[in-house]
């Protein structure tokens, strides 16, 4: 059991939704969890420790179902107040009534979710002034905490040619100045985090672009944020939000290796670490646990958005992650590095824009934080075999002329002179299809033992 | 417990291999079966008579790891006398040795799988009168039946730019003669199927190809090979399979409705059903399903390739199917159908090139054939909530200006009548996400169960 | 010369922009045309005559730079006004007078780029009466006409599940009132096509969708458009769509190959032609000369959306075609058919949302005129040569046992008498390299003498 | 006038294919240039000079039209010996006869392509040097040069898990030994260039795949190599080239960033630069120009594969570019780096499966040499123009606030000062549609002065 308090500010939003309970697998209440019990302990932590899942206010709150041909879906009873900062303010306390009664412990916002911008800077930086406080008190009163708060530098017209790398300095101040206001909501609200998706740095053509120049650019940016937040006392892990393309012909934050080699490169690997998005790694043409083993593996895996992508489709579609093979394999290299730290699963995803039922919200949630669940589980059973595995298959470099090209320096001449005096190699099948069967085999002990 | 008895003649090529049987889902034996039980009982039907599997001769027997930067993997014991009959002979007996031990009740085979091409039309006719004549004793000793035969018009030169569609009116004549050959052989082995398969009906450029004439002949084609069918008294169910590319460019059988609008052009479709292929379907831009669907919702859904593909690979992997949601999503459509008559679950499925163990070949089916008994499992409950929903989802249709238009010719009048005196209609939530979590609770149910 | 003369009722929005004459190739004015010449004479009949250049007013004019992740770029001087009567009658005006300095002979629309939607249907209605009657007079006033009129059944909400296959009758008969109206706003416009492009008929997932039920849905629909038509005196000719997904995860409309089957499965095939877009065919996985070829060997091909896309992305960028060898490749399966009939090539394209000049509209246009102009020249040195290279590949169906192919019906025997007496055949070179090369060599024969 | 020598030992493979010559772009005759002059002055250099056209091996002379389908459709009478000696020789033979008819200058090679391997390491190293004793031979008499070797460690099945990153040691001693063989031969015949293309350095699996280790492996394994040419002297370029995937399912060398990631993570930027292939920056879903551009900007373009795919297709196609858009894209950022310096333009591409003459292997050649040469005469038009274009495009950072950013460090506080400070930036257009009509303007004044 969780101790936040529902919120009750105003009108309820979602009067006829319950706070959401475990009730088991095999509970056929649609508003329920079946497999995630926030407090059962799976090696040593609860679900809700490992799992650390975060709403993003964008989708859940501001998502209204439009797509490139068509209009809104949906006109969500919060969103109705003709006064911007009442439109916030009640936006805010709907997000919180659903955060409590979901019982996520964190949410994700960009500064133009939560409150509009206005016509100037000046005013903009007000309205945020005035949701943040009403964002801080809604956190105390229910203990939800901020996972990472960003800056939205790709919808306003201005920043159509970039934020950090546009052609016009003037561009970048101007974003410069909003990742600046972020950074100080950020350190108010105690975010664990800060992100940055660069869906306008990037380019449409090369033929007006210096693509080095603007990743000069970037970087110089980055170390301008880096700096700011160190000078406000802002210690939140900085993230960099992989994508390949979309909006962008191109995006300069491709995938996880173009990320790190682009940190790599202007010497910003200790102040930042990677976002890894299911739906942008296959837009990468890469799976989702390839990217977040990359990052894993360069110990850069700091947070991840936990949605899906429709692989036939070539656009981001943020699904929920609903099928267990694809939480279990996620869930694998994030229990494999020891869990996220101060990251989290935050749901980039939104409903499909004919689900126009506000329970749809809910349904949609649990359903992935419970096929979550199932993946932690599976991860879990998964990984002492997995090390088994591949302890086994790489033996050959614990002795002999393996464990000499581990250790030393490789000199070619010896090698040529193991290869000449040695048999012929055999081949050593791979066993990838009695692997994948363990993998069934796992699923079942957990699906019956939950 | 089925009745085939294990081949014997010759050595055994699979010695430490037992025959297959069904231990339960908690077994962790690789070589046993966890969910699929021949004779386990599923609405009325055992699950070997659903499933109706069949064997690959050519991945199975004769794959041998090459890919198109590599060399073989594997050289098969039973792939290693010089002589081309006996070469065919043993690999004869290893399959049906391999088709017992896996409990298959059916196999699959192109002309040059079973005995390879010799020098000229005549020896090769005489080399197929050779092989055929053992595998249909081993056919009778065994009681493995043949799903389908069909004529490998791809691999050879001569059928480099088509075989039906060659611009060679002597390649045409060629390609006759051996599909000719192969209906023979069909109708000999009783054979419940024969399938064309189009690897060189199509273009690499349009600039060298009259594509009309070219679908024209294959027309013509077809029909030759229903006339000669007919007039050998072969009665066994025609079918086409759809794919997208690979080898050609474009290949004319792009997917399912691009064969009915051929089938229906020339009015071949009484003589014709589809085999569709899961891998040649996301080849296409399809998901499994989908291409099922319309196959089977115009009564041409004959049999089915039953393998799987990697969606982030622009080419044919063939894999093994082995996740359950794949499985039961294909199983839905087929059980929708009331199975595939004639047709069945032919595994053209090949190990990944680095499975170089001959146990791995069993493996491979296995866990593949549990996937769709899983999947079976899940159709079944599945089914009868699916109907339910698309009965309420379009009730709208059962009376009112609905029933009318189902009916009657719509009139536009009438309808814009209806429309001006009526409130706007509201949107009505399409519920995916209820239904994608639905479809994890059967899931659950259906592991528990097993 | 063309005789249309500049509408000058209102202020001129583009008044730094004079009429676009052709200057020839050499001219570096980014505001003239270098190759396309209204009135010079190919094979008979005048550039103009052949190119039949539209331009579309949803993007033209109501294009404003919006993306999915970003907010219009621009606001165009004519969708100022806050009454919606006058911002329609202003864009109007803008529209003929960017169509006349253009020199377009032609336009297109949807009803809701003409005109705001209402909030209900007979004011909707009331409003498309007000600006057709301005249109009207534009079109006497000009000379300019209407190519194609169609129905925006997918911007709406109420259409999010679809129009003519929405699973709610109400939303149907709404529909149908929609359509209805455009016939008859066709019908007064003189409108020579009227288009069907079904971007909400289709589904984003099959667990809610009765795909049977939908498709006999919409051709009982498209028949009750054929005969409203009829009975109104609209003699235009009804074009279908075809794309592959976007904004459905599936469109019914994927390609020409799936139109063509629908068409011929509910006996269409006499009512309707196709209307091929570049950036859809690639969409579907086909290059656009394919999907051309496809509907223009089915005597199908009816219009074109004379677009391209970037084939490294999976959505419609809807890019205008500039590239030689496209426009070239597209021209030449046109001119093979003898010309579009009452068709035409509609610019279905858009401006790059970072092109927010008002003479960018110009440029982007001239640029995509002339590379339709140097398509039609190669198109015209190109197909004597082509139809002599296909007489020589495939005349070995002029004699002999190819003739007796064509001419009869394919007798399996006789066939392999003749390959059992005939040498092997022999591979002949499809000579693809030297195609290219002398396609390459007709460019430069064409850029010469421009 | 270039002055190698025909080859005339032995029989001429090619007896009726003359030496190509210039014959200017209006000549009609297939076996002639009619864009590449090598004597040609461009900038201060010759075309010849400029382009360093290079011959692959493995396509040219050993490609034989096999496909993963289809057998060989081509017999080469070089490739008809019994005796691997004597096939190789006449190989060589053919080979330089090829070189010097075609006018490269330049030809490349894996040693499995001079000669095929034997059964083991030593009798292969054995025949390795029988043949580089003629390879030496034929340089000296004709003055062709050896652009760069390589090493094939990824057809013999010993590698099908990898080569420098087998799990197996054994393995990668092998790999070792083959290395240091190939270093050996490329000092000997003065290789400017050693290229590493990882096809089998990736995984088919994570399951079971220890990722990390292997690519330690593979740096460890890059030093070796480093070490092992510094001590034999041998001083050519080393490349790696990206590949996403194809044959594993991931490569490491997955596209240039991650090339350079890697590259960087291990302190490997020293010794490597890249060479980069149109046909696999597809496939990574990357521009050619976009991949030749990330290795430019970082100063890591060694040498370029020139080639192209079919962006419609999944698989390597090793087309023949032939485009001019292609071509010119290309050489504008090969242009813009001052050229290439040890590098070239290696055709790795590939005869069409259907084109079968012998003439076809110097046409597809010519097309593709004739299309570079017009590239390059519009890149030097284009690049003056482009250089304007983007000091225009950037030109705010040359002052004010734009210049303290480039040349200090960002003070958010500064900048943020300056955009309360300052209106609302107005948006500038990227003139997109403009710049690609100037291109089309700059390649009908390239192709009227040919």
């Amino acid at each position: 059991m969780s101790q936040e308090k529902i919120i009750t500010r105003g009108p309820e939003f979602f009067p006829n939704i319950p706070r959401i309970n475990y009730e088991g697998s095999d509970s056929k209440n649609p508003l329920s969890f079946k497999w995630y019990n926030p407090v059962q302990k799976v090696g040593g932590k609860t679900m809700k420790e490992h799992l650390r899942f975060a709403i993003s206010y964008w989708h859940t709150m501001q998502g209204e179902g439009r797509d490139i041909f068509g209009n809104p879906t949906v006109v969500r009873p919060w969103n109705t107040a003709s006064d911007a900062k009442q439109r916030a303010a009640d936006t805010a306390n709907a997000a919180f009534e659903f955060f409590t009664k979901i019982d996520a412990g964190y949410y994700c916002f960009h500064d133009a979710d939560v409150i509009e911008e206005a016509g100037n800077l000046r005013e903009s930086n007000e309205r945020i002034d005035f949701i943040v406080g009403i964002l801080e008190e809604l956190q105390t009163e229910t203990g939800i905490k901020l996972l990472w708060n960003t800056t939205n530098l790709f919808s306003n017209p201005r920043f159509m040619a970039g934020a950090a790398t546009n052609p016009d300095a003037s561009v970048v101040a101007y974003a410069a100045a909003k990742v600046k206001k972020m950074l100080e909501v950020g350190s108010k609200l105690g975010a664990e985090n800060y992100v940055f998706w660069g869906g306008r740095e990037g380019y449409e053509t090369l033929m007006n672009t210096d693509m080095q120049r603007e990743l000069d650019h970037m970087a110089k940016f980055l170390f301008g944020a880096v700096d700011y937040a160190k000078k406000i006392g802002f210690d939140a892990q900085f993230l960099i939000e992989p994508k390949a393309m979309e909006p962008s012909k191109h995006q300069y934050d491709h995938d996880a290796a173009t990320c790190l080699n682009f940190l790599r490169e202007y010497g910003l690997m200790d102040y930042f670490k990677l976002n890894i998005e299911a739906n942008h790694a296959t837009l990468a043409g890469h799976s989702f646990e390839h990217e977040l083993t990359v990052a894993s593996n360069a110990g850069m895996l700091g947070s991840v958005d936990s949605n899906r992508g429709d692989v036939l489709l070539g656009w981001d579609t943020d699904q929920f992650a609903i099928e267990f093979y694809d939480t279990a394999r996620a869930m694998i290299v994030i229990l494999n590095q020891g869990g996220l730290g101060s990251g989290g699963l935050n749901f980039d995803a939104k409903l499909r824009r004919g689900s126009t039922d506000l329970e749809d919200l809910f349904i949609a949630h649990i359903g992935s934080m419970d096929a979550f669940a199932v993946g932690l589980l599976v991860a879990e059973k998964y990984l002492a075999r997995h090390k088994e595995i591949l302890a086994n298959r790489y033996n050959s470099f614990d002795s002999g002329i393996g464990e000499q090209f581990e250790s030393d320096n490789i000199d070619f001449e010896a090698f040529e002179n193991h290869a000449l005096n040695n048999p012929e190699p055999v081949t050593i099948s791979g066993k990838q299809e009695l692997l994948e069967n363990e993998f069934n085999g796992i699923l079942n002990d957990v699906m019956k033992a939950a």
